[in-house]
């Protein structure tokens, strides 16, 4: 493709091309892929339960006009995968849809599939269909991913217990400042490994901040919580309340068997010594107030703008 | 909720409670629906093949501001159901993402999720999660589906044949200016039914148009194709262009051994008397020119205006 700073793609068939050639070829049980009406999948073998999510980004909201494309590409498909490794799991199969500007060139849609594909590469996902439409306004991405977990490794948001204490991986705070939002790694491997801990009683990844998320696992397994915001693990330069209600960390919120945490801790730090997890607090019984918290990200509640 | 008429949401989570409470029940395997980090489904028995496909509606492209929510809510689980039909498939999960414009009212939500809902309804599926986000511009929604499919009844565009007859289902034309492209049913048990027959070799649905979509099959399937526009059944006032190059009529394509036209043409008649079943031309060998047809909607090809 010629000039394709500033061409745009002449048609849907081209489009497709291009974006198939930078994607890694679907795994072997994938029987159609891109082209057909639906993707035709041979099933798994075994007992496996399967996982379905969906996650959007909108341009304005999830990423700033501006961005490089491989980012946006990027974080499209690590966001789903991250709610893939709360539940334990372990990805498959990914549908993308991008709504584009019509202003968009070539050399943007390249950028944005080179992201997707090194994510698809990296954490092993097929991308085995999608759709590309107009959108006369800002761009959107919708990606959907299948996944599968063996049935006893599974974690709920419901599985916490009045005593159990709360653990949150890596750093929070700060990742709209810092870009990290863009870039991160989604723990999948962490999320695997914890999901084969019998201590490990329930878990969620952290999105809309730990402020907004600690009460929704909490109200999932009717469970109030205290936590100690200084004992959060913080990035550099943020403060305990940037940490609560910032956002988008895409780290693991769990809750632990307070018995086991000892060797749960022990071994973690042999398996990932470079990635922290840290103990905040605990889970109470329903009636006692909850650690009072700034709250995180809410799509729609009204602003004062 | 009082006002629903003005009043809008006022947070993310009093809107799931009022879209759960529109939906049907999930279906006794799905373990884990709306609420967690992923839904979670109990596998399929048996062998069957996997379907996954995504479809995404654009406010301005898909439907005009001010169509009743009802209708977009049909349509755009109608539409990924369509594909699912195409492949002789039956639908089984779905997750739904609605970007909406921060003005949409809770009766704007309610009619899209009542859409939704009856369609849900209709054709057995179980709607198992989604994510509704802000959207600065229009409103955007996209539908992943999950389906299955016996093996031996699967149907791709590639398996026709020079010397297959070419037949669809229903009349052709004029869908966006009747506004059936709102109403339409997505021919799943016809589409079932003619998966279960050996004499079909490709099948496909009509989204785009004939015209667009017949040279897609064709080339799938490495043959060319002659057909007769004066035979094409249209709706009426429609004329053999609009018919060809409309688009969005929701219809079944699909090729059949000539052997087997007048069994299976009888058979149809017996079980879908109300649905007509046309033949419109046939397959040739890849060396002989097409019949030249007015293309249908390809979102990325440069208009005149």
């Amino acid at each position: 493709m010629k000039n394709e700073k500033r061409g745009r793609p002449r048609s849907e068939g081209e489009l497709l091309e291009l974006v198939s050639s930078l994607l890694p070829k679907p795994s072997s049980e994938v029987l159609t892929g891109i082209g057909d009406d639906c993707a035709v999948i041979r099933p798994m073998r075994g007992n496996n339960l399967q996982l379905l999510k969906t996650d959007a980004l909108v341009e304005g909201i999830h990423f700033a006009l501006g961005t490089p494309p491989e980012r946006i590409g990027w974080k499209a498909l690590c966001r789903p995968l991250s709610d893939i490794a709360a539940m334990g799991g372990s990805p498959l199969h990914a549908t993308i849809t991008v709504a584009a500007p019509t202003a968009w060139t070539v050399a943007i849609w390249k950028g944005l599939y080179r992201g997707i594909g090194s994510a698809a590469r990296e954490f092993s996902v097929s991308v085995v269909g999608g759709e590309t439409v107009r959108s006369p306004g800002p761009a959107f991405l919708s990606v959907s991913l299948t996944g599968t977990i063996p049935k006893n490794r599974l974690k709920l948001r419901s599985g916490a217990k009045p005593g159990d204490l709360i653990c949150v991986t890596g750093k929070l705070g700060g990742s709209l400042k810092s870009g990290r939002h863009l870039s991160f790694h989604p723990r999948l491997a962490e999320g695997q490994w914890l999901g084969n801990r019998k201590e490990v009683s329930a878990m969620m990844d952290l999105s809309d901040g730990l402020g907004s998320d600690l009460p929704k696992l909490a109200a999932e397994s009717g469970c109030s919580f205290l936590i100690d915001p200084d004992s959060l693990p913080r990035h550099r330069g943020c403060t305990a309340t940037e940490a609560l209600s910032d956002g988008e960390d895409y780290e693991l919120l769990l809750t632990v068997s307070p018995k086991e945490w000892p060797f749960l801790m022990k071994s973690w730090d042999t398996c990932f010594p470079h990635t922290l997890l840290t103990c905040i607090g605990r889970m109470t019984g329903e009636d006692l107030t909850p650690t009072p918290l700034p709250s995180g990200y809410d799509h729609l509640r009204p602003t004062k703008s």
